[in-house]
């Protein structure tokens, strides 16, 4: 006998947003937040992971207009740029991950510092207007910030920035919320990943559901 | 001021292996599948993801066997496969990803299925003795349970059956933890997704942390 199951995508998403609308505490979000939330929790498979969401208050329209405008989307990690749904992006935008680049190594080594920070280095030339998803390494946005606090270094648009773990994430993060050196957003505590935050850019993307 | 922060890659790891174990409830799992365990909820950031993860008794040893014999390891998206870190695998094995080949969105149609499910049609070849690995989709978790009634169909060695969400998810681990058509690991619930499956099989492929 074989399994029966729904297999029509389309009605897969709608009853998944249905149900995190049915379940999750969304009340505190305006309408673009709650949308980026709601995606959130349906990447993490998690009603109550709102309670660690936290934007900016122009967080949602920065991010959504730098896209609008074809800027590129700066990921740390190969998980994150790969898991951005392409057709969605209004622009064609460039999505790009540097970690792989053969220069990150030894900066990395110069620098003592991990790959996943030194990566961002090569960010600087396109990171003007850009928005930046951190959705792996905490070192990334420790570094990102330290990168912000030279009033000439590139300003991003957005951040989202959601590395996840138990050295550093929650640290970097709360350095994010506090500095805030331009409109963010956060998964409060060790929770995030490449799939909460790739979740984050595909409904920053696009409204569609 | 510069933040300051763990910037030794190899430091940040051995911090975080060390937390989870203090916190992490583990003394129901073997050796070898307590390094799993710790890598998953490393991944996820969550301690207590614990509670939900179920290995088959000789999931551990015949995931790791097929591996060091050279066994392909394939993967339900692009996010899994793009996640495996390569230089833990033990024999440069494969790591495939069938979802873009050209030929799944007409076999989807033909199907009536998702193209995540209709992309392991194209698994067929090489899936005997293979490694599976499943962290997104439950229509393919689904059709893979499907695709193993079949007595005649090729049997992997092993499958990490992870997928995540609230539709199909919970369902599709269930059905695979009853069956075990071989051996498998799952994490019951809504939880899963590409995270905890890559660091599931960065775990077996080398015991090194």
């Amino acid at each position: 006998m074989p399994y029966e199951y729904e297999t029509n995508g389309a009605a897969i998403y709608k009853q998944s947003f249905a149900t995190i609308r049915a379940e999750a505490d969304l009340a505190r979000f305006d309408a673009d937040e709650e949308q980026v939330a709601v995606r959130m929790i349906h990447a993490a498979g998690m009603v109550g992971l709102e309670e660690f969401v936290h934007f900016s208050p122009n967080f949602v329209k920065a991010a959504r207009d730098a896209m609008e405008a074809g800027a590129p989307i700066f990921c740390d990690a190969r998980m994150v740029s790969e898991g951005v749904t392409r057709f969605r992006l209004p622009a064609e935008n460039e999505v790009i991950c540097t970690l792989h680049d053969e220069r990150v190594r030894p900066l990395a080594e110069k620098m003592s510092n991990t790959r996943s920070a030194a990566a961002l280095e090569l960010w600087r030339d396109k990171l003007e207007g850009s928005v930046v998803a951190i959705g792996n390494a905490p070192t990334a946005l420790f570094h990102l910030l330290n990168m912000l606090e030279d009033p000439d270094c590139p300003r991003p648009a957005a951040i989202i920035g959601c590395p996840v773990g138990f050295v550093g994430a929650v640290e970097s993060k709360d350095a994010l919320w506090e500095a805030q050196p331009v409109p963010s957003c956060i998964v409060k505590g060790r929770l995030g990943g490449s799939a909460i935050t790739v979740a984050a850019i595909n409904a920053i993307a696009s409204r569609a559901e």
